[in-house]
């Protein structure tokens, strides 16, 4: 198991809270997602490894900006 | 056929604006919904005027807040 931390731009309430939730919550091996909107962050608790790409995406798909650094 | 604008706190991305489009959509009379996100404004046609209370219980059932003055 495996946790991992990451900052998404662009989320304001609890409905995009929602979205990115959703969109990383159906990447395989997911169990858990966690979002600090205030601190714009998402934390992952999956399986294996996720690969940044994997996580892009789907934050991408719900309308938001995965910051990579 | 009347127009009324009014001021709604909290709303703060896309989701809310459908949100409370949405719910004050649903009123009686209602024919167009128009929400300005940046300004905080909401513009609602009607057949025949609404009343604050009915505007402030759709606004708060989408889980925002009517500012009246």
């Amino acid at each position: 198991m495996t946790e991992a931390i990451y900052t998404v731009n662009g989320m304001s309430c609890g409905h995009c809270v929602s979205s990115v939730t959703e969109e990383v919550r159906k990447l395989d091996g997911v169990i858990k997602v966690e979002v600090d909107l205030p601190a714009s962050r998402v934390v992952v608790t999956s399986d294996a490894p996720l690969s940044t790409e994997q996580i892009s995406s789907a934050v991408t798909e719900a309308g938001y900006q995965l910051v990579t650094s």
